[in-house]
């Protein structure tokens, strides 16, 4: 479960009573409910970034979704080895960009919803349910017809520039750290002492191999678990000391 | 589970240590542990919103128990396909409320507990418990002797006037939605765009299908996912944004 | 599991997925990720604090890990009952105090480890597949060479003077409760209202059986839960109220 719900209120919880009713042998695995409301953006980073951690068979659900009770659509998408439910708008489409698609349908067929369906709830009355039917084996052509096309966020690219490249920040984590559309296969030079990382053009840090290559306090750019360049302090807050935001400008040159 | 212990420390994980060691295959699902600290009542409206989705046999534990250590009761309460754990401080009644009490008994047998009982967390050391040997079949009459009556909150409740409907507002949610007390079975015109939500006497917003039925930023009312009337500003923040407060007065007009 | 992750990001999740993907009948429970980033100390008491709630065969694994990259150790301790995982910079040293040590290892295996290890994310990459393993009864001296010394903080002691007891204040929880490294067995008196607790040498509160024993609003000081003298106000937040800090010294006078 990846959503924005949460954790002050009942919600998250309705909805694993309302999964664990229908397939009560199901694992159900929190990524995270903290992502900022209606964010689809953070929300699609956080699935696409935790996604390849889960073993064969998972079903992700993800439930950002400010329109809810509008006319978005409702969709489920199986890849070759797990199943992505959520709205359609953007908040899957990270977690299936690059590979391929084996089928997408939207969820129309009530029979595998909680009704009577609430207007803004559907977490809990849609999603949750048509998971948790899909867990125990309801094939996914069974919950509405067969959809093409979906959203697509247009997160920027990142883009190799005669200098070296340039991007931007697209999402800042707890600890403080940015992390950048700048990801490993971009970076052939990366660890090399050398390479610097200006934000707006000016100097910031070099690119090292982990935090504690410069002194605690100092700022240092690494390639980090999800494959993205981040920006961070060793031992400190990097978006606070540094005022880094979302969408700033981060160039790296050799 | 159901607390106001926060996630920041060890007591919640404590908890599900104890009661997986009484009853490893329990599944253990946390509603809410952020229920600000001895919030009976928002405990209650959490509890009671929540409990109908989970799955008959499901035992519930509530503990928000700003009494601990005094001489308060610890009950448990056999509904029809439910049991309910908690102090008899009014934290179980709602999701009580409206539904038969097949049988209710006082926690006193200290061989279903976790012993030494410490004074301050009956959490671990008497609800946990509790709740695992019951999951695992000991019978509720074992726990201690037969409860007649016990303690009720008195949630203000909503009342048809001449004009409309008169309630106040019982909950905020994180999204900053305000939850009433007036519930849909009040409310046969809910939906007509006519409707309009009073907050002290001056017009609020008009009560509608679903939060995009308003421009982005405008406040709205619709009924919401546990049937009550919410009051909303589509996108944003209504609490913060219309400032307001538990015990607000709310009036509908048609 | 333990960690500083907070639960706003996915690195919780990721964790997840890795150990259900190799112990797909794994139950993993969270004792807390709200541990303030970066805080061995804290991490350790929590450890310690819930560790002896859960049943035998537990394996505990806490990251608190501010040297992750570095040349710091990753270890395996095996107890009588439960294998705790984690760095070697003290954050399982409270947990292993007083009890014998079967086994420690190394981890360097990298057969256990989930590739390519990241330099920055060693709870996904080393912990959890490592914990996974040894759920699955992999042995543990499997992962790597075996250690004799580890990493332990230096807590400081509690220690009975001509007047008293003399400690200090070592954890805040989210109550606002500050634990003391003063504990059950320094306190024959424990519970006589005479005791008098001293913050930096002035009269701050008696020594009671529960919150309770005192007005709302007044502190008291109590042994908790984990059996350590917690100062407390009733009803109140005491660190806020009394400007209670870690560190602070307290005396406890009969």
């Amino acid at each position: 479960l990846t959503t924005d719900f949460g954790t002050e209120d009942w919600f998250v919880g309705a909805m694993k009573g309302v999964i664990l009713g229908l397939a009560p042998k199901a694992t159900v695995v929190d990524i995270t409910h903290d992502i900022p409301a209606g964010d689809i953006r953070s929300g699609a980073f956080a699935l696409a970034a935790a996604c390849r951690c889960f073993p064969k068979g998972t079903i992700h659900v993800a439930v950002i979704d400010p329109g809810v009770g509008s006319r978005r659509n409702a969709i489920a998408v199986r890849m070759r080895n797990q199943i992505f439910v959520g709205p359609d708008n953007g908040v899957l489409s990270l977690a299936l960009a690059g590979e391929e698609i084996v089928a997408a349908h939207r969820l129309e067929n009530e029979k595998y919803f909680r009704l009577p369906v609430s207007r803004t709830f559907h977490g809990r009355d849609v999603f949750a349910p048509v998971a948790a039917h899909l867990s125990r084996g309801v094939a996914l052509a069974r919950m509405g017809p067969k959809v093409g096309e979906f959203v697509k966020l247009g997160l920027p690219a990142a883009r190799v520039t005669k200098n070296g490249i340039h991007g931007e920040i697209i999402y800042l984590d707890r600890f403080g750290n940015a992390f950048t559309n700048i990801t490993a296969e971009l970076l052939p030079q990366a660890g090399q002492p050398v390479a610097r990382v200006l934000r707006k053009g000016k100097r910031l840090c070099r690119v090292a191999e982990f935090y504690q290559a410069v002194s605690a306090g100092q700022p240092v750019a690494v390639i980090g678990s999800s494959g993205h360049l981040e920006i961070a302090v060793n031992g400190g807050n990097a978006a606070s000391k540094l005022r880094l935001r979302i969408g700033d400008a981060i160039d790296l040159t050799v």
